[in-house]
């Protein structure tokens, strides 16, 4: 009885003395957020810049100046945690990828996107581990295992989602950001996958069957992950239709849209699935349906703040990255081998490099041989794109390392003693300090190289067709509340011929397949789910009377 | 070095177990706010119900599920934290409050709401901490301490804000809700003051200079917090129109405001003044000038994302209340003197009422000597209304209790071992249990009473004066858009006789300050900090041209 009280007593104790010093760090993430924002503004006409960079050397610089200040000792303000990243910060960003993203787009390309996704990232792993398995064993940098490798594969062959969003414009060059974006959604789910199938199989034993059930288990997460989320969206589209949520408040409607997306993704992670494909495909269906069932005022504001929220926890993900790079106690162990940390990253970026082009270049022509209008093809200068944008590893990369450092000292403090402790850490520690240069040198490198390139390879100049639609200097203020429109109506354009569909499925399949889809939206969903066209108020009362100039 | 890396790994590995189960608490809450929202929509036309009462009660039952399924080992899936309460849930609240009072109401009552935040709260305290001495001596509740009655004396007295949110309507009853939540916003500044009082003065030797004392604290804890809000408010104004920021993207500009009221509250933490007093007077300036300078559908956006995440955070607080409350840990210390228990909770409640009786009553009495007109008195039935209204102790009196607790606690651990540790515990077990059965029963019966009570007290007819200018039955969504423009024109609106300002100041003083208070805004604030009329956008731009309905 006593011990329980106490127990509960240093808790208090350890929470009222944590206290101040949690609020003075969060005092300095506050107030770095808002300068980043402020900088980022500044810097919005600057060709090379975007907010993500701005963010990561913020963080840099603020980790060196409290390295200083702290006489060496200490570097960052918080700890980097694994359930921050993936609980709080990356849910709000990829929902709201969803919710705006170009519908049209993303569905004419899916098969080339699952490609990308699915087999590329295979073909990526593959490459990498393969890499790393030869030149790391002449390396000498500690006992690792096979599983070791493959959790690097994993991990490195990855594209990470977040940057892609900062260095792809889904404006300027819609094609190219559906398939690198889309990529890093669909490769979420692979990256599951790959991690449980390196956590579960035994790995000694290599067999056909494990391909098959490795596409298997593929195929079930990918598919039960986006029925979840495409459920959650339809469930809210329901309970906000039917129950007329907007008749007596507009704040109920937009919280139930945010805390039915937050509880998909949620959900997904505690069936161990893919949250973030579930997170995505939630994202779709609440643009496609719930959005349509809301009021105007919750329109505008769902619109913007999950855009505004999605954009905070962008630039704290890359601040966080930037301040937690200095973190002196990592580098202390790698500090009496500089050469080893060095050489392992450029390794690692040396592979990224190699294993990305491996499948960007076959799969593209892959896709292109499919193809039958010159217009749709992928070129080879939007290859190239494709293949740079993707390289940059960013904090998912960061996070399923020490993950995996995590898992890798969990196995081993389970059962195997039989290899010496401290080699181990030191490889470890050699992994963590890696993957932070990498993460650090692509971000800001490639990052900063993006927007160049696409200058240079795709000049903004109206004759490249799709790629090029909106002006590039619109500001972000006029397109976004349109895009939904915009995208919808794309799609309405292509309804002109209906020929036999068979021969029709055959020559134009995603054409077929979206008028097929359309057919059944407007006769089966849209009775029940709503959207566009669903007027949920009364016609009357002035705010929806002054609402309709946002149609 | 090897130890260094081993916490890091142990820490990690705690991250990766303690990752599912949080996962899970997190699914059950979000689904519960997400059932909260959809049962308070459909109680939206109960006159007893509100959504705190159902949210309270969600908990309980969730929290006696648990307790059954757990075969009475636990009831609750997250411990209450201070640290959550006080840094995540309670700012937004208070700064929406802030963003979407009517400032005129506030500002002419700024005299009484001052007397109710810091007289009333004293006389209050005073009573309540009078009370227990005397009650609780004869009642063998264990050992306590001058201090420890003071504490309990100053936790009761303070209204809690975030109840009187919930049970007054700001459009059905302006001066009743503007004198009772002004007056809770005004006493979390006395409540800060007592506990540093508490603390840091020496209880033994109480002579007249620490009455001096503490008022010289008040009005510099008052004043500063004050300002630190006003200053944030305003530099956020300045920054946004000065550097253009909806030019580019209006996600900016809803980050940023996001971000500079929630920096304000935690400064203010940082530098121990009120947080609450900051980030609401940082809510007012927001809404009277960054608000203005802002594009057309950040406007949209900020009113209800505020709102929005108030609303959410708001049932999140009396969800946790509620299964909080049960935690048999804290039960089982005084299940072997129930009486005991429920005998201390009637003490304080009767305590609390008439606590706040003896100071509603004289001081509005005193407040209706100053004024001159009969409409703008306090009339009696507006008293009682008062008085029940701000009797509700929730959230903030539950986390000062455990604060109270921890402290004491600390103090015992610190220096006199004098007494039995055995007995203190239980005289704190008995304090929070109480604390917790009187935020039960206040919150449940009291919220269930005011809502029928205004109604039989003052029934809506239109000739009680500024009370009930709006219908009572308008939703949310027409109401709370145009809140701002209508509180300013309900300002301009007495703008009509100049008499000579001295006599003037005698005779009507609110209305001459609020003159001045125009005068120096048009010449002087609003030059360099937009507001009202400042257009942030160029006209032309399809969003502008749209959002033009809004106006």
């Amino acid at each position: 009885m006593g011990f329980e009280l106490d127990a509960v007593v240093s808790k208090l104790q350890n929470l009222a003395t944590s206290d101040h010093s949690s609020v003075v760090s969060m005092n300095i993430f506050v107030a770095l957020l808002c300068a980043c924002i402020v900088i980022g503004h500044l810097l919005e006409e600057n060709r090379w810049m975007n907010e993500s960079i701005t963010a990561l050397l913020i963080g840099v610089c603020t980790g060196v100046f409290i390295l200083l200040v702290s006489g060496g000792t200490h570097s960052h303000i918080l700890v980097f945690s694994e359930d921050l990243f993936f609980i709080y910060l990356l849910p709000p960003i990829i929902f709201n990828a969803g919710f705006q993203v170009k519908k049209k787009q993303f569905f004419v390309n899916f098969i080339t996107i699952m490609m990308f996704g699915a087999v590329g990232t295979l073909i990526s792993c593959t490459i990498i581990t393969f890499g790393v398995t030869q030149i790391f064993k002449r390396m000498d940098i500690g006992p690792m295992e096979i599983g070791d490798y493959l959790a690097i594969g994993a991990i490195f062959a990855a594209t990470d989602s977040v940057c892609t969003l900062q260095v792809l414009n889904q404006d300027e060059t819609p094609l190219l950001y559906s398939l690198v974006f889309g990529e890093g959604v669909v490769n979420d789910a692979t990256s599951v996958v790959l991690f449980n199938a390196i956590q579960s199989f035994d790995l000694e034993q290599i067999d056909p069957s494990i391909a098959l059930q490795f596409i298997g288990n593929f195929l079930y997460l990918f598919l039960t992950s986006t029925l979840l989320g495409v459920g959650a969206g339809l469930l809210s589209a329901y309970v906000i239709k039917k129950l007329y949520i907007g008749r007596h408040s507009t704040d109920r409607e937009v919280a139930l849209m945010m805390l039915m997306a937050y509880l998909s993704y949620m959900l997904a992670e505690l069936c161990y699935l893919s949250g973030i494909l579930t997170v995505f495909f939630c994202g779709i269906v609440m643009s496609h349906y719930t959005w349509h069932n809301v009021t105007e005022s919750s329109r505008v504001t769902t619109k913007h703040a999950f855009a505004t929220i999605s954009f905070v926890a962008e630039i704290f993900l890359f601040l966080y990255v930037g301040m937690d790079a200095l973190d002196i106690e990592k580098w202390s162990f790698v500090s009496d081998r500089p050469g080893t940390s060095v050489a392992v990253s450029a390794v690692l970026m040396g592979l990224v490099l190699v294993g990305r082009a491996a499948f960007v270049f076959p799969l593209s022509f892959l896709s292109n041989l499919a193809k039958k209008s010159s217009s749709e093809k992928i070129t080879f200068r939007q290859q190239v794109i494709i293949w740079w944008a993707g390289l940059m590893r960013g904090a998912v990369s960061m996070a399923l390392a020490y993950n995996q450092v995590g898992a890798t000292l969990q196995t081993i403090s389970r059962g195997c003693f039989t290899m010496s402790g401290h080699t181990q850490q030191q490889s470890n520690a050699i992994m963590i300090t890696s993957t932070i240069t990498v993460v650090l040198f692509s971000t800001v490198v490639f990052g900063l190289m993006t927007k160049p390139l696409i200058m240079l390879l795709l000049p903004p100049n109206p004759h490249k067709g799709t790629s090029s639609t909106n002006s590039i200097l619109s500001p972000k203020s006029v397109t976004v509340p349109l895009l939904a429109q915009e995208s919808e109506a794309d799609l309405e354009g292509h309804e002109v011929s209906r020929p036999s569909s068979i021969r029709n499925l055959l020559t134009r399949p995603t054409h077929t397949v979206h008028r097929l889809w359309r057919k059944f939206d407007d006769s089966f969903m849209r009775p029940v789910f709503g959207g566009r066209g669903f007027v949920p108020v009364e016609p009357g009362s002035p705010t929806e009377r002054n609402g309709h100039g946002w149609h």
